[in-house]
């Protein structure tokens, strides 16, 4: 997506160890007029696919997945990190890696508002090794539901996470994918 | 607004401790299309208070700011309540005490995203005690930057943080606002 690739270029800053920092479009600050772009991007994408329900992860593909959700007119669910006082139901549960936290982290999403046989669209802003999306169609498949996409903002090619999930057979869309961040030189995958 | 009333009544659960579960329109699973209503709410309450920018805490409050957010074609900005290896510039910080999660938060922003003499609108799912206000507030103020309105999805009244923020001169507006929870019954202030 040409103008999320533009954007980047402009405004992302590389950190050693091959991070991208974009945080005044998606994930600190969220640019509301891009992000809509994106979203209406996904429905011309995922509108084929039918969803019913849209998911993401708490916190960075919350902007991303309520533009998606309402350019569907459909819910979304966010998947917690944390269990909190009220979270009393059935839950699903399933155990990740977070690299930008650098710890072990629980997603959690309550029994009851995933279905059986659901037809669930992940959203999320970056996949790199994919542990999110390992943790998020973890939940759909303990649901017994299906995932009929996976769109994401910006994915870290490079860092194969990815490619694991086209090779599984899913249906996965990136907006922006990074070749490589050698140098500091942000490559694009054509 | 009658009808994000109508549907607490109709599908917020009470729980012991005067806790009260909407998880179907706001914070778990999300009614983008009420959210949308909302959204538009804030934009009719708040147009004439030139917001330049929107701030809202992670991870509830997202869904509302990215609405409200598109509505006026403004950025917003989220607070994080956990620092994580790509925020390697200034912060402004401030400790809060989290009800649901029982623990000490820090509220993280980015210096560089919130600017001197900034016009900040913002906006939250839930009002209780005012501890995410506090630092939210605490936030902008560190950033001489001014509060220009408090725009709050669900009010819960009876906890007195809406009030004290009134009448700290404040211009705060919640959209419902629950009087009591007495025996599991939700009544509004009038």
């Amino acid at each position: 997506m040409k103008i999320l690739e533009d954007r980047i270029l402009k405004e992302a800053t590389v950190l050693p160890g091959n991070i991208i920092k974009i945080d005044g479009l998606l994930n600190h600050r969220v640019d509301t007029v891009l992000i809509r772009e994106i979203a209406k991007e996904f429905k011309r994408i995922f509108s084929s696919t039918n969803p019913d329900i849209i998911l993401t992860a708490e916190a960075s593909g919350i902007a991303l997945a309520t533009l998606t959700a309402n350019e569907f007119n459909l819910p979304f669910i966010f998947a917690r990190k944390a269990k909190n006082s009220k979270m009393q139901g059935a839950l699903y549960k399933s155990d990740i890696y977070s690299y930008t936290y650098e710890q072990k982290v629980t997603l959690f999403v309550e029994q009851k508002w995933l279905n059986k046989n659901s037809r669930v669209l992940i959203i999320d802003d970056f996949l790199a090794k994919g542990e999110a999306l390992r943790g998020l169609t973890d939940i759909v498949h303990q649901a017994e539901a299906e995932v009929v996409g996976i769109g994401i903002a910006v994915e870290k090619a490079f860092q194969g996470g990815g490619d694991t999930f086209r090779n599984l057979g899913y249906n996965i869309h990136s907006l922006a994918m990074i070749e490589s961040l050698d140098n500091g030189v942000i490559k694009f995958r054509k």
